[in-house]
């Protein structure tokens, strides 16, 4: 698996993988029913790096890396990762998390932060920390799933 | 002292009031840099509803509200306030989050979050606190102190 900045034309591979997360809604907290558009613009916006995870000519997942404030938090990058539903449960996240890893150091960040992770996602949260990040904050109920209603979101952290 | 929604020809007391504040750096994760317009487009962006404190025809705070996230995180709200340097002291603050609770209610919000409250603002932990704030996360090192260097940063919460 290379993992390597997204072009252009991975658009169409990127709606495919991103769409359907963000429409079933139960791990972002993004509007279910953006337009595909609209998700593209976000998951490769101007602020963002954004990065695809290939196999055989198959893009398998994509992140994105930003500096997740302005001013004095700008030391501090926020990552999102999503993994094509048909390559689920081999690694692709990780791969992808690791790869970040290094290149926010290579950016210069001092830290990065998952603002809001759906505690209801308990395979990322274990595979977050199983990478060495930390779960420094609780948010009560901040999160309404679709199937679960009221769920809390977790922040988590790790200094690089 | 009134609280009301922000108009137009504020415009110049709300410049006169958050600009000395990015500009300082030492509370908001802004660009301290930012231009004028852009200050008042981020504090009045249309995803805010933007309030001022006035006494005596003198705009004495300003404050704003959004949606902290879309999606499954949009019952949660997110302010943001900033009192006139001159006016410290005299309860604006105070007065502004308790009208925005009582707002936030009113809007249907269910949460009231503060992502980036700068643990070396005691002034305000303590205040938010006083408002029924907990604090539910810290983030180590993640804001850079124009005086004090690589601070904490704190994420404060309340139900509605």
């Amino acid at each position: 698996m290379q993992i390597r900045k997204a072009k252009g034309n991975d658009a169409p591979a990127i709606v495919e993988i991103i769409l359907p997360i963000i429409r079933e809604g139960a791990t972002y907290a993004l509007d279910p029913d953006m337009s595909e558009a609209d998700a593209l613009s976000y998951w490769m916006a101007p602020d963002k790096e954004t990065f695809v995870a290939e196999e055989d000519g198959v893009i398998l997942g994509t992140y994105y890396m930003r500096p997740n404030l302005a001013g004095g938090g700008q030391h501090v990058c926020n990552c999102g990762y999503m993994t094509r539903a048909s390559a689920t449960g081999r690694g692709v996240a990780r791969s992808m998390c690791e790869h970040s890893l290094v290149h926010a150091r290579t950016r210069g960040y001092r830290a990065m932060q998952f603002n809001f992770v759906i505690s209801t996602n308990e395979r990322a949260v274990r595979l977050w920390q199983s990478l060495g990040f930390e779960l420094v904050g609780r948010l009560p109920e901040a999160f309404r799933h679709p199937a679960h209603g009221y769920v809390d979101a977790l922040v988590m952290y790790r200094l690089l």
